[in-house]
């Protein structure tokens, strides 16, 4: 059996056997497959697809192509995966939250490309704070602090990082069944009993509309449940930017003001999301699991974790006694209402100005800029007057096309139709 | 413009823009498309397909990928090209006989591989013959001595080269317009004015129906004919060798032995093609094209043409004096008829046969062995004894699996339905 065989099968629109499917993630794990071949292999997915079995062997064929991580001990274990967005920073409210609460958190986290912003580059505005933990020392962490939050090592799921590469050049990203299987197997690779996934819809997100959005989040709670995992997708709102802020320092600060209070809707989905898990995780009633997670903020209890969690990962903490210590850069652009109405905020466009200005990455490897922001004066479905401020840009360098590019994500309509944050939440039981 | 966008367009089922083409070919000339990026946008392309607008803007664009090579001098220049097959050495008869009446010959060659043999492995049995002629020495040779058969240089079509070796790993080969444009690019960036194109279909041919290979012929015609030459395509049968001979040595026994009035299907072949090249680039009669080409054999004067032709390439000319200056390995394998009846030969498994023993190549860049030879001792249609002998192998190295592949490829059975030599020909009145 040659990865030929198998992109040749795919391409004729067959169904994969097990053992194809398993050759050829074990080929593109050893290396044996080349780019062209699984670039070919993507390409051939997107456009034939893919059944559920064929995506949950997938799954389990790239699961198994690495180490699979033990826990540090026994006990029940929390992940929760985004499918990215913009200034979606419910990671960094949720673990913090969850831990306080004896809900162990095993969270591992990925970078920002393009658009969407990444947990890891966020923890980095905490000076010297590691990312790169050993298997050991995250297992560790877990144990004594409650929660980790890290990158996959090289030796997890190599078939994934490949193949995740190759998908970001060619066009091959978009495909339910291969970002199933990427996030599903990174999810199985590691002892996270609970896993809580959030498949966002919209504008800043790669499903644009609820019903691919659906799709997606039925089949990983299939591949994750059949796994033998506790899974719960909910379908999110990604149309406007989620938080108020994007950029990394200026999300960092907005997470600290969520721990001590502020209500927006950053708070209000990771609170959503802290709830689920609590009644996943412990069995908890919906009405009990809302109130552990409010009071855990009230108490300045899950402020007091994140710094632990900071503190453990050799991060500077600093920021938790003066947000200035988070400081966004200097050069000021301001945004103002073209005329008077609702007002629509695209995020797309907005991940990508704060890209461009050198906030976010345009490509894989680049250095990302900590200090620009993009800061939202109004919300979408704000009534605002012409002229009146919308948002304001913190820039070090100035970028007229970044500036253009953020503009034209503000819009002022004489209607705003509002969407709900959450569309809807899926389990087993909707299997 | 980026291939990322052109990737995805084509994805998209769209059809690419003249600028998108271009950029894509030249991208991929410059080495700033990667493989995976080429691999993607080919299997896009067998998936999604490609206008007939498309793929001559393809052709074009990956011609100008290179230098375009200029005629030596004024004067009608002719090419012939086969889509691939088993025993077909039409160009080595062709050549010398068009040479011999006048009509220059501007032959560019490929190599073997998998089941198909290549002229220049072929034209290497003639010891220390050079197919890697500058542009000035292949000019010159076209010139001073009528014909020149050679491989083409790095720096023509580059874009081809880059893209074919990407298909040819991830089974992305068999597209009509990649085909066709692959094909053609190379035809255009040469000087010949005057083309035949055998499209060969049936069992040992890339394309498995005559229906296939039409398509192909006739977009192939139309390509060529939109960029101002004169192109004909021949649609033939390749179920069954088309010569008496495959292996290197033994099939260019087999064209000494052609050119010196032996009759037989590849004999029947070429002149048929001469006749056609003659009629498109002398305007000449049937009957006349058909006399003159019998002529150029029954002389002599097209063996001669060869002589000198393999001579002026620094080739060893033994073998016009005796074929035994073309040795055979010792090793000899009978494949005898498994009853009686009418025989069936299929060319695909003898031609993968050939190359499991060393004769041909299982993988791009392999050495083969000249001497490995599989005789064809009766042809397809042959009415033949259970235990008569219908073939020999001649092997260097005994492998069972080869052996049995090839005996696999004789079949016995009690009525065989004849394919004519030729299916059709197309024209530029065709379209």
């Amino acid at each position: 059996m040659t990865a030929y065989d198998i992109i040749q099968a795919k391409k004729r629109g067959k169904a994969l056997s097990k053992e194809q499917i398993s050759a050829f993630a074990r080929m593109v794990a050893e290396d044996s497959a080349s780019d062209a071949q699984i670039a070919a292999f993507c390409m051939a997915v997107c456009l034939r697809g893919m059944t559920d079995e064929e995506t949950f062997l997938l799954t389990q064929a790239m699961a198994d192509s690495g180490e699979r991580l033990s826990p540090p001990a026994a006990g029940v274990f929390a992940d929760k995966h985004s499918t990215g967005g913009v200034s979606d920073s419910t990671t960094l409210v949720l673990v913090p939250v969850l831990a306080s609460l004896g809900v162990k958190c095993a969270k591992y986290s990925g970078r920002g490309l393009g658009h969407t912003g990444g947990t890891l580059d966020k923890l980095e505005s905490f000076k010297g704070f590691n990312v790169n933990l050993t298997a050991e020392q995250f297992s560790s962490h877990v144990e004594r602090i409650g929660a980790a939050i890290a990158g996959q090592t090289k030796s997890t799921v190599p078939a994934d990082k490949r193949m995740y590469a190759v998908r970001d050049v060619t066009a091959t990203v978009d495909s339910i069944p291969l970002i199933a299987s990427s996030v599903m197997s990174k999810k199985l690779a590691s002892f996270a009993q609970v896993i809580l996934l959030d498949v966002k819809y919209g504008d800043g997100a790669f499903m644009k509309t609820a019903r691919a959005a659906e799709k997606l989040a039925r089949l990983m709670v299939a591949v994750g449940t059949a796994s033998g995992r506790q899974v719960e997708a909910a379908v999110t709102d990604m149309s406007a930017p989620l938080g108020d802020n994007i950029g990394c320092n200026a999300e960092v600060r907005e997470v600290i003001e969520v721990l001590r209070g502020k209500k927006n809707n950053l708070a209000r989905l990771s609170l959503l999301h802290c709830e689920r898990i609590l009644r996943m995780a412990q069995g908890m009633e919906e009405k009990r699991a809302k109130a552990l997670a409010e009071e855990a903020i009230a108490s300045g209890a899950a402020l007091e974790k994140l710094r632990r969690i900071v503190s453990a990962q050799g991060g500077d903490t600093a920021a938790f006694d003066d947000l200035e210590a988070l400081p966004l850069a200097s050069g000021k652009f301001v945004v103002r209402a073209p005329k008077s109405g609702k007002l629509h905020i695209y995020a797309q466009a907005l991940g990508r100005a704060c890209a461009q200005l050198g906030g976010g990455r345009q490509r894989e490897g680049e250095e990302i800029d900590h200090t620009v922001a993009i800061l939202l004066k109004r919300r979408a479905g704000d009534a605002v007057a012409k002229g009146e401020e919308i948002a304001e840009i913190r820039y070090r360098e100035r970028r007229q096309e970044a500036f253009d590019l953020a503009q034209s994500a503000f819009e002022v309509k004489p209607s705003y139709r509002a969407r709900p944050l959450v569309h809807c939440i899926l389990g087993k039981e909707d299997l």
